[in-house]
């Protein structure tokens, strides 16, 4: 049976989703977790991989499992996993579904907070910067990111991909006091994309760049003009829409 | 000069607030930082102390320092804080202010989730039950435990205390979804009090008891009439009030 997993952890501790050598990751820990709970060995196909330290709200991964009664598979692993990963929910389905290319759209959630230190309570799950940020402005901003665009100066100049185009469906920013949440929909995303949109907001918002050059950043299609990436530690995969599945 | 410390911390990974030999504890990490960064050894005189795995989202904190702008000691003595530990806020205060003896009314504020699992992001900030709550029930049974009453029931039986009589001003109960918020506001909190008075309003809001059966819990004055304590990672020191100072 191909099997769905919706799972949510905290990153911090991790070295990302993707297994690799001398690291530990999310997908091992989960892989070794179902091996020790069904004896299976399983390949788990994510929706897509989570850099060091991000969290995920929903992230999904599919595979193929024995099982009797899928929807119980979540208290049978769950045991097996460390506090800061679980299984949040299994379902059946269509064999030929792939959590990876199935994915229609995907949010990334970013969180922010404006103080002049870093709250401790809520260390690892948001960013702090000092400045004030103009949220007019970075409203302006979004129009310029939206949309289907080359996004290559929004991407890690680490990457191998070589198609970089790709749909910013909408940006959400929600005020609340002094945080802020970035709700960033596409329909996929480059290596570090999320982390660069949202640093070039902030220069934005900061006034160091105006609205309308992000458009000239987009246009250049360069690493170089994008700021900075901002810390792993604030961005959560958010959600992933399966449009066959619902 | 006498200063008064706002101080915001994650219990997670300490022993509690009060120095004790063969566990790291929150005053010693802060008097260390004190004497690093200043060169004076301090004594701090907290409102309360806060168990192991409490949180405190503004727990206060006074001691003479010699400091030419005290506004600015944050910024001299976060550097030597630990990222889950740092002041908020100092201000000069009278000579005879005293962060316990002043203290006239705190806020605890206990975070409850009902959930069929745990959330691996918030694991440490919150307490987990798999029972949903009635809240009108709870509603009911707060009006019991509100006023001033002697509180035997509802203190740890390894308490030193000789006077079991407080006043509880107010009860909050804030439900979001499936998250609860408890905000309990009184004079003053007998040992695991605030913890054992969210285990009542549980099995009250899971219908173990009746709300009525809460007044009968107090009036039996017996630690082992009140259910159980419930963990200290969903407890934050929310905030304490002094009169004189506002």
């Amino acid at each position: 049976m191909n099997v769905l997993f919706t799972i949510s952890y905290k990153g911090t501790n991790y070295s990302g989703w993707q297994k690799q050598d001398n690291a530990v990751s999310i997908q091992e820990i989960i892989e070794t977790a179902v091996f020790r709970a069904l004896k299976q060995k399983v390949d788990l196909i994510a929706s897509g991989r989570t850099d060091a330290g991000v969290h995920a709200i929903r992230q999904y991964a599919n595979a193929k499992i024995d099982f009797p009664k899928i929807e119980k598979l979540p208290n049978a692993i769950n045991p097996y996993l460390p506090d800061d990963i679980k299984i949040i929910e299994a379902k059946p389905v269509a064999d030929d579904f792939n959590a990876r290319f199935s994915a229609k759209r995907k949010t990334y959630l970013y969180k922010l907070n404006v103080s002049e230190f870093e709250n401790p309570i809520y260390f690892d799950f948001q960013t702090t910067i000092s400045q004030n940020l103009d949220l007019n402005k970075m409203q302006e901003a979004i129009k310029y990111i939206q949309g289907e665009h080359n996004f290559k100066s929004f991407c890690s100049s680490k990457t191998q991909t070589k198609d970089f185009v790709r749909t910013i469906f909408d940006i959400q920013i929600h005020k609340q006091n002094n945080n802020y949440e970035f709700y960033i929909t596409g329909n996929g995303f480059l290596y570090n994309m999320v982390r660069i949109i949202v640093g070039v907001l902030i220069d934005v918002g900061t006034k160091k760049i105006t609205p309308q050059d992000v458009k000239t950043i987009l246009n250049n299609q360069d690493r170089k003009y994008a700021g900075k990436t901002m810390p792993a530690k604030g961005l959560y995969l958010y959600d992933v829409k399966y449009e066959d599945i619902e």
